[in-house]
This record gives C-alpha cells, sequence and structure tokens, in this order.
C-alpha cells in the first residue's frame, strides 16, 4: 500500500470509527450472532491476490460488526469499564507509524524517558508517596504493563525471587526446591480470578482468605493466617490486596496489612485496578491511607482513566528487586548509556522482553483532557452510578446488596436468587443493555457498572427503565402461569399499569 | 474531545504519518539526544487544564521525533526487523475504536472467531501439519500472543503443569515440591536471551546447550544431556528449539530434535520468531521438516509480515494441554456459549485475562497484501540481504562470518576484534545506520538485517558505502597514528583513493 492510499484508508478509518461511536446507540449491546457465524462468511484461505480497502471496509460492516460486543456503548454495564477515548485512539495510532520496540533506551530515548515522564506525573496526580516517583531520590518508580494479571504477576514473581535469594543465605542448610516448596502467598476471596491464575503460572500456592460480612480482607486475618502457616513451617512472600473488588469493589484495609506486612518482611501488593483512580479526588482522600505501606500497585488507566487497552500502571518502592530477579543480559541488548540509573531499562521490569509506545496514548490523553478533565471524568461515572442507586432506592421490589461504590451498582429483586437469574437471562435474551451476575453470601446479585465511551443521564434512565420493564414482565408471567387463562385480560392490563406507576414514580425520586 | 474534533485530529495523524514514512530517509536513523533529553522539555507535572491537539502535535514533532530510533528506516539494520505496513496501522485503530477485551466469546465474538479464522489461514500458509488447524479434527489451534517471550512462557508453564500432574501420579510418593525440584529444561547457546529468562520466570531450571560449530541444536546434544539428567535425577519437561536464532540465523534440527522429545515424552517448542515466516516459501520448503513432530511453535507476525507489535502467532498441537493447566473460572466470566469446543476461549491460553482484538490488523494486512505480496515481501528481504553479501564478498578487508540466511548477513573486518568494535562505534556515532555486534567462538562480528518498512536496493548500497568508507577511515587512521606526521599528506590521498577503488569495484561485482 502506498502512501496516497494509506492517506484515503486512513482518513475513512478515521470516519468509520467517528460515525460508529456516534451512531453507537443504535446498536443492540449484545450481538445476535451465533458461536460460529463468521466462519460462514469469510473464505478458508488466505486470498492469494491483494485487495482494496474500499472492499476491506466494506466487510468491517458486513462481517465485523455484527460480531461486535459494544463495550463502548452507554448501554454496557458489565465487568468494569474499559476505557476508550478520541486521543487514546489517535495517540496509540502514532505510536503505531513509529512502530519502535523500546525494549533499552537506545531503541528510542522518547519511549523510555516519556514513560518514566507520565508515570510521575500520574503517581502526583493519584497523591501516591514520593517514594514511587522516579524523581525522587531512592530505587522506586512506575512502569506501564500491559495489564493488571501481568502487573500482579510480576510482583509476584519477584516476592518469591528475592524470598528464596535471602533464605538461602540465611539457611544454607536448605535447598532452592525445599525453599520453593515452602512459600505461600495471600489474597482474598475477593478477588480477581487472575491473582489466583498468576499464583498458579508462578508455582505458588495462594490462600484466597475470607473475608467478613464487609468483604474487606484487614490485618487481622491476615496475621491469623500467616501464624497458622508459618508454624506448618510455610515461608509466606506475598499479600495481594484488592482496592475495589470485582465482585462489589470492597476496598482491602490497607493500614492493617500494610502493618502487618511489613513486620513480617512480607511484600505488599495493591490490585486497584479499577478503584486506583479516585486517588486522586480529594473526597476520596481516605482511600490513600496505608499506601505508605505498599511495596508495589497496578491501576488500569483502561478501566477508568481514558487510556483504551493495553494499559496498566505499575508502581514499585524498589524496582531494584524487580530487576535483579529477572534480568539475563546478553550482548545485543548492550548499549552505552546502560547502567544509568536515572534512565530504567523498562525490559527488566516486565514478562516480555519487547514493548509498544505506550507512553504516548497516554501522554496525549492526558493533555487533551488536564488534570481537571481526568477528575471530571471519574466524578461522571460517580454521579451516573447514584443517579441509578436512586431508581433502585424508589422501587420496593428492588434491594442494595452493598452500598453503591464509585461507579458499581450491586443489586437484586427481593426474594429468590431465581429473579435475579431470570432478569439476567430476559435483559441478555433482549441485547438492549447487558449486565453480570456475581454472588454475595449465597445471594445472587447483579452488578450494574457506569462502562462506554460517553455515558449520559439518559442511558441511565434507559437501563433503568429496561430492568423496571423487564421485571415487571416476568412477575406478571408468574402470577399468569399461577393464575387460569381467563385472568390473561387482567394481566396485560396490570402490566401496563405497573409499567406507568413504575415510571412516574422514577420521575419523581430522580429529580 | 467531541467527534468532529476527533475527526480532524485523526487525518490530521494519519496525514503525520505518512509525512513521517515519505521523508523518513531525511532523519539520521539513531536520534542525537543524551539521556534525560526529555524531562527538560515537559512540564514536572500533568497539566491542570485541557490542551488542544494542535498544540500536542506540534510537540510530538518537538519532543518526541527527535528522541526517536527510527525502526521504520531503510537505514535500520540493528536486531531483526519489526514490521509495519499501513494497513496494519489502520486495522489496529480500527481494533482502537471498538475497543473491546475479547477474554471471552459473548465479549465480542468477531474477536474470538477472526483469530481462529486467520490463524488458520496463517498455518495453511506456512504449510504447517494439518494438526495445528482449528478446523481439524483434534485438540489443536493457533492463538495471537503478545511476544515470542510470552508464548514462549505458555509452553514452558503448561509443560511444567503436565509433567507435574503425571509425576504425581505415576509416582504419588513424590510431594508436589519434590517434583518441581527435579525439573529441568533445554534449549541452545544460541537461543535468544528471553528463553533463558522465561526459564527464570517458570523457576525452572534450564541447560543453554553447547552448539557445533555450525550452532545448530541436534537431537544428539540434547539425548546426551537428557540420559546425564535423568542418571541425576531429574525431570526433563521441554526443549526450545529455534528456527532462526539471534546471533546468526541458525536453524535447529527438527528432525532429530522431534525423534527424541516423542520417545521421551518431552514437550518439544520451537521458537520461530524471524524465520517462521519463510515456512510459505517453496524455496525453503526443506525448514518444514520436523514441525510435524513439535508440540507448539511460535513466528512473530511483527518481525516479517508486515503486522506490527505485538504479534506472536503461536500454534499448539494440543491446546488442552494449556487449558488445563491455567483455567481458574469465575462466575462473572462464564456466557451460556461456554464449553462448546469449536470456539476457544483465547483467554485460558495465553498470560494475561484480557486481550485486544489483535486479530483485525492481521486480516487486514493478510487480504491487503494477498499470499502473493506477502511472499514477495519476504523474497525481498532475501534479495536485499544478497545484495549485501555481494558487496561483503567483493571487498578483501571483511569476511563473512557464517553464510547468509534470509534476511542477515552476519560479518566482519578481517583480522583482531577491535577492528570490528571499533568499526560499529565509529557508524554508531555517525548515525546514518544502525547495526549491532554479537560474538561466535570468541569473534566479534557484525549483524546486518535488511528491516525498515519498504527497503529498497539503493538503501542497500547506502548502508554498505557506509560502512566501507567508516573501514577505510579507521584504517587509514590506524596507519596515521604508526607514522610520524610528515606523512599525513600521503595518507589524505592514500584515503580518498581507497574509497574511490572500493566504490569502482562494487559497481563492477553488483551489476
Amino acid at each position: 500500500m502506498d502512501n496516497a492510499t494509506f492517506r484515503d484508508f486512513g482518513k475513512a478509518a478515521i470516519d468509520f470509527v467517528a460515525d460508529y461511536m456516534e451512531n453507537i446507540r443504535d446498536c443492540d449491546v449484545l450481538p445476535s450472532v451465533k458461536p460460529g457465524y463468521l466462519f460462514d462468511l469469510l473464505p478458508p484461505e488466505l486470498p492469494e491476490k491483494a485487495e482494496n480497502w474500499q472492499d476491506i471496509l466494506k466487510d468491517i460492516n458486513r462481517v465485523i460488526k455484527p460480531g461486535i460486543t459494544h463495550w463502548q456503548s452507554p448501554n454496557m454495564h458489565a465487568y468494569y469499564p474499559t476505557a476508550c477515548s478520541f486521543p487514546s485512539i489517535v495517540g496509540d495510532m502514532i505510536s503505531s507509524g513509529f512502530s519502535v520496540i523500546g525494549f533499552s533506551w537506545i531503541c528510542s530515548p522518547a519511549c523510555t524517558e516519556l514513560e518514566v515522564v507520565v508515570m510521575d506525573w500520574l503517581a502526583k496526580f493519584l497523591k501516591l508517596p514520593q517514594h514511587f516517583l522516579h524523581s525522587s531520590e531512592g530505587p522506586g518508580g512506575g512502569i506501564i504493563q500491559g495489564t493488571a494479571s501481568e502487573a500482579v504477576l510480576v510482583a509476584m514473581l519477584s516476592a518469591r525471587e528475592q524470598t528464596v535469594r535471602r533464605m538461602k543465605q540465611t539457611h544454607p542448610e536448605l535447598s532452592e526446591s525445599d525453599i520453593r516448596g515452602k512459600l505461600v502467598a495471600y489474597s482474598s476471596d475477593q478477588s480477581n480470578s487472575c491473582i489466583e491464575r498468576d499464583a498458579l503460572l508462578a508455582a505458588v500456592p495462594i490462600r484466597l482468605l475470607s473475608t467478613g460480612d464487609d468483604l474487606v480482607l484487614t490485618g487481622d486475618i491476615l496475621e491469623q493466617a500467616i501464624n497458622e502457616d508459618i508454624a506448618k513451617g510455610f515461608i509466606p512472600i506475598i499479600c495481594i490486596a484488592t482496592v475495589g473488588t470485582t465482585g462489589t469493589c470492597a476496598f482491602d484495609d490497607l493500614p492493617s496489612l500494610g502493618k502487618v506486612c511489613n513486620e513480617r518482611g512480607i511484600w505488599l501488593h495493591v490490585d486497584a485496578a479499577y478503584a486506583g483512580a479516585a486517588l486522586a479526588l480529594e473526597e476520596y482522600k481516605e482511600l490513600r491511607n496505608g499506601f505508605e505501606l505498599v511495596d508495589s500497585l497496578n491501576f488500569n488507566l483502561h478501566k477508568f482513566l481514558l487510556v483504551h487497552f493495553d494499559c496498566s500502571a505499575m508502581w514499585l518502592k524498589d524496582a531494584n528487586k524487580v530487576v535483579d530477579s529477572f534480568n539475563v543480559d546478553r550482548i545485543y541488548l548492550k548499549h552505552k548509556y546502560e547502567g544509568q540509573t536515572q534512565i530504567p531499562d523498562f525490559r527488566h521490569w516486565q514478562i516480555p522482553l519487547g514493548r509498544r509506545f505506550r507512553a504516548l496514548k497516554v501522554w496525549i490523553t492526558l493533555r487533551t483532557y488536564g488534570a481537571e478533565g481526568l477528575k471530571a471524568h471519574i466524578r461522571k461515572h460517580i454521579t451516573l452510578a447514584q443517579r441509578f442507586e436512586k431508581y433502585v432506592l424508589a422501587d420496593p421490589r428492588f434491594e442494595l446488596i452493598t452500598e453503591r461504590t464509585l461507579g458499581l451498582v450491586c443489586f437484586r429483586p427481593k426474594g429468590s436468587n431465581k429473579y435475579t437469574t431470570d432478569l439476567l437471562n430476559s435483559l441478555v435474551e433482549r441485547k438492549k443493555i447487558y449486565l453480570i451476575q456475581a454472588t454475595y453470601r449465597d445471594k445472587n446479585f447483579l452488578r450494574f457498572v457506569v462502562c462506554g465511551m460517553d455515558p449520559k443521564p439518559e442511558d441511565i434512565d434507559y437501563a433503568w427503565r429496561e430492568i423496571r420493564d423487564q421485571y415487571s414482565m416476568l412477575i406478571n408471567e408468574e402470577k399468569l402461569l399461577t393464575l387460569g387463562k381467563t385472568d390473561m385480560g387482567a394481566i396485560v392490563k396490570q402490566l401496563s399499569t405497573d409499567i406507568k406507576i413504575s415510571a412516574n414514580k422514577d420521575k419523581e425520586k430522580v429529580k
């Protein structure tokens, strides 16, 4: 493809994305295709001859778009938000244009140095302790990892290797495999599945500790587990706390966990994938308590901070512990500035060797919004979730399962779990909005999360109407089944009344 | 940023990338900045107020571009090529526009299914054995990993977990940590540093076996190591062979390695990161020998196949061995089509949980070039390397260190290692072309690799002139140092003659 054709194709693709975003509310958020739909639409082999971009772009509409779950639609309320913004898209595209691999400073000084700059910007924006800054005296600093899973894995593997080395020095009578066989990690039963999986990858058994009714992991719970394990001869290496659990957005108690970990010489990592962004807000400043005791943390810009996937910010109090664990240098990675401590070679801080110039999309996004705009974006999510919460509280048929936290509302129809599951099935079947369910102490509930690139109050109203109406239909269908067919007319009438009443109530409550 | 502004910014950025590529030969391939250059150019904190895209785009020219090492320049000859192409850039940008996270089928059917399609297309294009196809009967298939490091790590961790499980069944008297403490992996001393590092991450000791003068790992070498280790009580789990080593692009002997591994029940993984693409060429069909004996392999589309980083294709003969090793499902990942074997849930095949819609850039690139165009691209690299090889052979001051392979020429000035290192330093100092050195049996040599988005014969001629002239300068400077200052005029005269002679010889040989 020549330069002129790229200009045409590229600009047509920009318009495609702009049109897609502009009209995203016209699509059902969930696709209607059946598994395997695509296999019949495409040839079984790569075409022999070159094709032109106009045909390919048409096929994106014909073949791809029908199979997309529209994560950027404001009608997406499942999982946590996956950030996206126009400046991030453009920033990443320019990074593709440079297509550099930043595994060392000489491979593109701008790639490494801009990452140092934006990670310090972000650390200051979140009011993290000084020692996490590259520009501070110590060995701390931040790096952009791909995902939270990778950030947690890096922390876990570093804690593992550092412990093995320390134990070999203090207990020369133990073999390396004796030591490795005794290691144990901790997290809560509310932590993301990636943490359990990371422990599997690291070959370190992990105890997912039971939390209390508040779903919060505390220092007391951790200390009890540590004492039990030490008594059995195990060697605790790391605790992964969560700030904003996947199920209910609970916050583990960092001050007490930090105290225990620091006393025992155990690495404390915080997975703040979703909630980390809220550290920037003064009204959430109590969230910052305990971060001074933490060895490492990650939060996903690709969840709450307008930079699209993949972009998980990670900070380390002492990056040398990671570098020291993973560094296997060869001559072909050497360059003359190597070893200057103020310029990190980020390849030693991560799982893969190669790395994309991700700092560019971060830098362009942060500047486009400014600190003010970023805070406004987080607050918008919170305000919209509050709006939804009011709807739930105003409808006596529903209950909250925990307090709303940030952009997440956990709720359910009162009564049997069956109502929750039936409601979810009915919503997913209709494809207008997408939520998922989770479980709290044997109660199934729905997680309503504010998502999408540009959600508005009307989108929240739309979602609530959909939930309320579907639930009215469901319970009326149930009544129908328990009544004779002769009562059908009355039921249908009742159903319409329910919806109207409900609608009027909403107007009242929300205003 | 609103929709209309995005259209303007996006199109300006497309022009920025097009202009950059059009004028890439005007830039020195290596930047002139000093470490820390960027820290003075940017404010220490994220700006409070939003900035406009015009200012940001200006800053990309002012702040970022001077710190870029131009990997897409045809004057880049270091490492291996990092692919880039216009359709890949556009494809990735559209993927950013959708910004879906494809960790399960329901999260975007098109994301999973297009990956199945393009991985089968590629397997057929490379003439891989049938059992690597998703569309074959068995449990095999392909996945897009981020990097070769991750692909190798996935293979290593799966081999580790499968062995532990098998051993626990056959040797119930052994504890899990006993078993883990006995595991051992193999690769050659020529394999990429990421393999040694992956073993460190996996906590599996690896033996980097010495190869013969041909730098090829053979079944005999492996078998001897296995026998030694088994005699010592170790449990061999995996051999990572390389097709196209980083140093000299050597090909390990797959047929003999495969025979040994299959007999001993050891996982055989092939890292064909660079050379894998050549499997598509009939003139390289002998490269395909032995792939029928392989358990898994990876090759980087982001090296040779016009799709930009990150994009490492990996195939597994039995994907269930990976899924079985890593699967820790939770309720929030469930969907109603889960478990249908023809639609893989790729999150179980990889290290991170989240995943980008990378199949889109692959699909758009493959269609834009067609099988014909892709083969022509690989052959262009080979032809250009042959052109460079002829220059080296025609100059009696230089020698090849190994035969040219694909797009890599390994060469050096004859004599002491000092000449090689001095020449490299002088080239890097001038920044016109970028090469790196490596070592073969105590001899330092230079790796000349055909790289860049669109290299042409003239670029090869330019690189050779630069190398030749710099070397002439160097040896004349040396003469100068051994002579008295009075001979200066003669030396300068000689120097100009050297260059002219050399230039005339080239013209002769290449035509």
